[in-house]
């Protein structure tokens, strides 16, 4: 696996996560979701992509799906598919993404959690854009699947992300949309 | 149908478009692509998003896709994705497109083609940005399905988009991200 770059990780979190009637679930993994989130991962630069989920069944789906593009006749077939899922990982829990990624940096770490609705204290992604450059901290970006990241993980998060904002209020982009913007935000070249 | 704001139209071309050979075909149209779309142009204010194919078949899917969310058991399940899914029209060809929404704007009309192959005399984002804010233009912005847009598209289009680079070389986002990193640039809050 590559070594860490931009000081960034994203972890896209299956559980514990709403759904619409605002009960705490464990979301199925989406296929689209890796791949999509995957490339664009890979595209800015990011090269661990914690994939978390409780189900063993579920990660069970998620390593089919990357073994097929790294491993499987995919891989030779779509060689661009590869390279952007060999940042993936799957794994039960946040704790474990946490571990995974404290073993791979010596600096210190801190969480970052995503949402759409807006919150006192967060920052925005010009600070946080500010934030990568220091070379003393490395960060895991959180993001939610189904009705977005419930309360206890913003409870727990070193820090919380501004929402993206659109024209009104409505902001209801897909999660594949919101790291595509986020990463943009992030890492794009100025 | 809402009027057209911000001057900006999208269209999701599903032909002519480069599959992975290099050969000019009609792509299969993905249900994701119409959600995913549709929620981030709703988002930023985008109040029509054209989902162009030849194929009688494919319209057909996609109308019963977007009837569905608007009209059917989808409507009052989701009513967001019910807001999302009325900016859709979908025609057979661009040309269809370019009528219907000079159809509702007075003004002149100009497409912009997007790719992920770097063109000279393309346009930056920010240069976009700007020529969106002068009131004597309405743009459509073009993206292709597969793999990107064919030539006479960039041949025929009255000016072409920057395409977005990522750290390197790699640039594989999914047309979804590219829409949504696209949208967020042009029309995001300052």
């Amino acid at each position: 696996m590559q070594p860490l770059r931009n000081n960034l990780a994203i972890a896209l979190l299956h559980y514990p996560v709403y759904n619409k009637r605002r009960e705490i679930v464990t979301t199925a993994l989406t296929n689209l979701d890796l791949h999509d989130i995957a490339r664009s991962a890979r595209t800015f630069g990011v090269s661990r992509f914690y994939v978390v989920t409780p189900s063993l069944e579920q990660r069970k789906l998620a390593a089919r799906i990357t073994d097929h593009w790294r491993d499987g006749w995919g891989a030779s077939y779509n060689p661009d598919r590869k390279e952007a899922l060999d940042i993936v990982r799957v794994l039960p829990t946040l704790d474990y993404a946490v571990q995974d990624l404290q073993s791979v940096v010596e600096k210190r770490l801190q969480t970052i959690v995503t949402g759409a609705t807006p919150r006192p204290n967060s920052i925005d992604c010009q600070k946080l854009r500010e934030l990568l450059k220091t070379a003393d901290t490395t960060y895991l970006l959180l993001f939610g699947t189904g009705w977005g990241l419930a309360e206890e993980c913003f409870q727990e998060a070193d820090l919380i992300l501004e929402p993206i904002a659109g024209m009104d209020d409505y902001n209801h982009l897909s999660v594949r949309s919101a790291v595509a913007i986020t990463l943009d935000r992030l890492l794009a070249k100025p």
